[in-house]
């Protein structure tokens, strides 16, 4: 028996998230099939980020246990050619037995994408949220500036979440504008349920001068949903990679 | 009745290109069909690029004559209302009644784009042309040097081609590099049919090494299509903007 670890990358769109579900879709599901179907054994894969629907991947970890004989990076190759293409490995290499990518210290990316201009484009459409409302990107960064660091992050994070903490690392909150494209791109240990679009939902609201980059402070004290912006659309979110520490 | 100018914009994915065919999808028709509904008047576009099927746009051009009083620049704004969400107009204004898109001197520039990584990326296939093949940019921007300036481009034109001179004015062609990410872009007056991706697939040869950089003059001078590369697909392919001179 061998540990097997994948990245995989994947367009979100035509998927009901990663976690496996009853007559839908899903990442998870998807991956199982056509692993099970290659390998001959009955696979289940362990996901290191339950991504929603509609939220795409560069760098997502999946790990499953297998007795095949093919060797570990070459699953990569026979995977893809069963995988829809809209799902890719980027990798595949063996692991300690213990390696579990939700119980082990990590550091995750990901990038927040909005198409900012008077009319929405069609080739952008899938991978960004588009508003032509005009966005400072100086205020922007001045409040993602207060996010960084080690923050209890219960206003930005979704009601229903069953964390026990809410209090989060994040090192590094980025928001750079090419062109029409504002990308912010968060770097942290682990984040809250819908924590990412909800910071890029309020910086939103910063940037068109709805919220004052001086008042996050003060919602992250009210430790309060209700307090932070809206929950951007799931398809501006690409988790971008996972680095095991 | 007055003439108006459209920036049209469209993801090729789900079209049989621009021109109208009987019972398939294509962005003349759909275009003709939304805007007969919205301004209650029988409306046929004169498209400046007929582009092929699977090809995209930023900045393709349509025109079209019409009595109504909406004012030029609403209707972009209104037709993008009714339009599916795989084309947009990027602008609508009025121009002189004689305006003829095809039959005056303009410049356009395509971008050809080539994710090139050892596996493909799904939020990248839809507008990129995927290899893994390694590929050497030095030898593709010399050879890119070379298709540069007016030159009879006979070898650059699918053989079902109607063009009377194959004579034409490439006014830059440059090729960069953003991680995985190759990007051939190329600016010139008019172009012929399957130009550009005949460009492009020569270039990736040279980048393989299968053609040597100083070899394209030779393939000019031969003025035959089969002394150039293959045609690389069309799903790499986007008109990014006109200019008209």
């Amino acid at each position: 028996m061998k540990r097997i670890l994948l990245v995989v990358a994947y367009d979100g769109t035509n998927y009901h998230g990663w976690q496996i579900q009853q007559n839908k879709e899903t990442i998870e599901g998807v991956l199982n099939r056509c692993l099970s179907a290659l390998l001959r054994e009955e696979i289940q894969v362990i996901g290191a980020s339950r991504t929603d629907a509609g939220v795409h991947a560069r760098g997502n970890i999946a790990v499953f246990d297998t007795q095949t004989r093919i060797s570990a990076d070459k699953i990569a190759y026979a995977l893809n050619v069963r995988l829809p293409e809209d799902i890719r490995i980027q990798e595949s290499k063996e692991v300690d037995g213990a390696f579990h990518p939700r119980h082990c210290d990590s550091r995750k990316t990901y990038e927040y994408r909005i198409y900012n201009a008077p009319f929405a484009m069609p080739t952008e459409r899938l991978y960004t949220y588009f508003t032509y409302a005009r966005l400072d990107i100086e205020r922007m960064r001045a409040a993602a500036a207060y996010l960084a660091g080690t923050h209890d992050f219960k206003s930005f994070c979704s009601v229903d979440t069953q964390a026990q903490s809410t209090v989060r690392q994040v090192d590094e909150v980025e928001v750079s504008r090419q062109g029409q494209l504002i990308t912010i791109r968060v770097t942290g240990r682990g984040f809250l349920y819908n924590m990412v679009r909800i910071m890029a939902g309020t910086l939103l609201e910063v940037g068109r001068g709805r919220i004052e980059p001086e008042g996050i402070p003060r919602i992250l004290e009210a430790r309060n949903r209700s307090a932070a912006g809206p929950t951007a659309p799931a398809c501006g979110l690409t988790l971008m990679k996972y680095e095991f520490l």
